[in-house]
């Protein structure tokens, strides 16, 4: 019988979604703690939340590179289930500290090593036999994408296909936030991804493209036509081991071109450099000096409008027919800040964070070991994104892309 | 009688160049002082120079906003002329300290005041009156554009035309650094000229165009076409009030697309504000930041190729006639650098700095008072330009601007 309690790591703008969700599904909440090395964004959140919520709400301060601190806290709360909203460098301890104390895991992305930009799950894997032999379940990548991207290829692959042959997972935010330039998270990341090499799965091996070098054009519903430009990205990894018969796996996501003009301009000038320059006798480094001066990611909540469609175009046959099939979800900035208080990039990743605790929290997906999502059967998931607020829609007949 | 010396307060790029010119001409310039805030640079340049030329030079530390420190100075080396080649925020400053000590004055910029990009030439004319009393010569603008400009409608007026009725200043650097975006000069000043709103004199008014609005296609002698847009520009405000019967006067200057593509993005982003923030603790001026993460100026010199193209097209009436003329000069950036160590954006302030300097300390020039270079006999200084490295070329029938 689990006991309702849950433990939040984290407390930036996902991680805040997910609490807010959490406590409107008190039923199964029944009392969750909210630890960051801020207690007091932590604090502030409880505030707000706590008297619209029969969820028994407590916080605290926690540093999640640190094991004992997080055995320490997970001793006194014994919660069923560890939720990790924290920085992608802090899975290991956090996974490390769930082992010591028996409690089951989940996240929202991999493990990434501080100093190498390397998305890869050869680290959390690793956890697997340990996670067997303590009786204990890793939920790995528990957001949209990773995540419901799983979740809708675990759910073609059971309904549609009885082999899925190539899979495209397309992201797209219509977003306006009105800026000539701003980033939606932290500058430095979202750098680093569109300057970083492409790459997709095909036949059992990566292929490597230059940074944006594959461009394509799609008609989204509910955005309109955009363009969108092929990136590595992890689900990939696991997505090519777990779908049976796959040929080809590509990620797109689109950016505009104003957007990528000024990234470029800003990167030719050194702007984007984290390599310290001397100014006033200080040591200055340029990307830290051009966040300072670019428009605060939180501050883009309440400005932006438009929405996000994220889904899975699945190609393959079924009973011996050829067959296409997409499955997306169309998300509204603004319904989601109203709702609350984060725009729909926060939004699509924190509900299906809640949704993944509560599955392995009430046994729903209590298997021991580490798994990736698409290993877990999609159907009860697929019913709670309809009911949190993440609805899918499919179509039959999808513009394929070249 | 003068004594050949002549103090030049700066040591930047177009300092050098005047300084190089002194060199080459020690008949006039028997004796210079080098002064600057960074004492290190005049020595560099005297160890450079030394042994090349009959000229003494002799070096001083300054702070030239600091009138006291530049009337000690004065008072100590004893000069005919203090060629101000510092930043235009200093004329104030050096213009008190030559009346102090009853010294000729002559510049290449007008005055700005720190906190306003506001080029206008009211607080120099303010002098007027007291240059007159002391009995010295104030020469404003005395580089290219003002200055050659200056010198070039003075000399239409007086040889070809009994009335100027139109002219265009046409500016083009056809110059390539092979940097995505880098400024020719002190960055802050050139992207202060761009992002402000344009004007031209039009009947005795100035009309203002948003900044960039105005765009002409120019095929330029030795370069080629280019684009080129409208600015405000200082010599509009004196030529308005010195040529004759003029109803009409345009500035235009040549950008390439990829420079403003930059210099756009960087606009759009905030890093070219004059308005402080506050980082890490310390208020920071974003344009300044960004002048520190920018190629220095001085380093775009070796590998600058190409020329540039500047000169006056006049539309007017002589002996009852409507006539037009184009006077202008062509530089190659490789040629200057190997001559003087720089590139013909600083070559061609510079040497038109030395020769304003000369003209003033050898009473060709000399009328007590406040004066800007149209003012003057163009003649003598139309010489001394086919002399010292600028000669000019003329067309009675040139392409005009629409």
């Amino acid at each position: 019988m689990n006991t309702g309690k849950c433990l939040i790591i984290g407390c930036g703008g996902v991680a805040s979604v997910a609490i807010h969700k959490c406590c409107q599904n008190s039923e199964v909440f029944k009392e969750i703690m909210i630890a960051s090395r801020t207690k007091s964004k932590c604090d502030a959140l409880k505030e707000k939340l706590q008297n619209t919520t029969t969820t028994k709400i407590h916080t605290a301060k926690v540093d999640a590179d640190n094991v004992n601190e997080l055995i320490e806290l997970i001793n006194k709360f014994k919660p069923d289930v560890v939720l990790n909203l924290a920085l992608p460098y802090q899975d290991l301890t956090i996974m490390d500290a769930c082992l010591a104390t028996k409690t089951h895991y989940v996240d929202t992305a991999n493990y990434e090593p501080l100093d190498t930009a390397k998305f890869e799950y050869k680290w959390q894997w690793a956890y697997k036999d340990k996670f067997k032999e303590a009786g204990i379940c890793a939920l790995l990548g528990s957001g949209f994408d990773p995540g419901v991207t799983g979740v809708f290829s675990a759910y073609a692959q059971k309904h549609h296909f009885d082999e899925i042959h190539y899979l495209d997972i397309l992201d797209c935010n219509g977003g306006d936030h009105g800026y000539p330039f701003a980033t939606n998270f932290n500058p430095e990341i979202n750098i680093r991804e569109v300057s970083a090499k492409g790459s997709y799965w095909e036949n059992g091996k990566w292929v490597e493209t230059e940074p944006m070098e594959i461009k394509r054009v799609y008609n989204f519903k509910g955005v309109g036509e955009k363009d969108m430009y092929l990136l590595h990205h992890e689900e990939l990894e696991s997505l090519g081991l777990n779908l049976k018969g796959i040929k080809r796996i590509r990620f797109f996501m689109t950016f505009g071109q104003s957007y990528l003009t000024h990234l470029k301009c800003l990167e030719d000038v050194g702007m984007t450099s984290i390599e310290p320059i001397e100014f006033e006798g200080k040591q200055i480094v340029p990307l830290q000096f051009l966040k300072a001066v670019l428009p605060d990611p939180a501050s883009l909540g309440p400005r932006t409008v438009g929405k996000t469609n994220i889904g899975c175009i699945f190609q393959g046959v079924k009973d011996g027919k050829e067959k296409t099939y997409y499955l997306y979800n169309i998300c509204d900035h603004q319904e989601c800040y109203k709702e609350v208080g984060s725009q729909a990039i926060s939004y699509t990743t924190g509900v299906p964070a809640m949704i993944g605790a509560m599955l392995v929290m009430n046994g729903t997906w209590n298997k021991p070991g580490v798994y990736n999502i698409e290993e877990f059967d999609p159907d009860p998931f697929m019913d709670e994104l309809n009911k949190w607020g993440l609805p899918w829609e499919e179509d039959f007949n999808p513009t394929l892309v070249d």
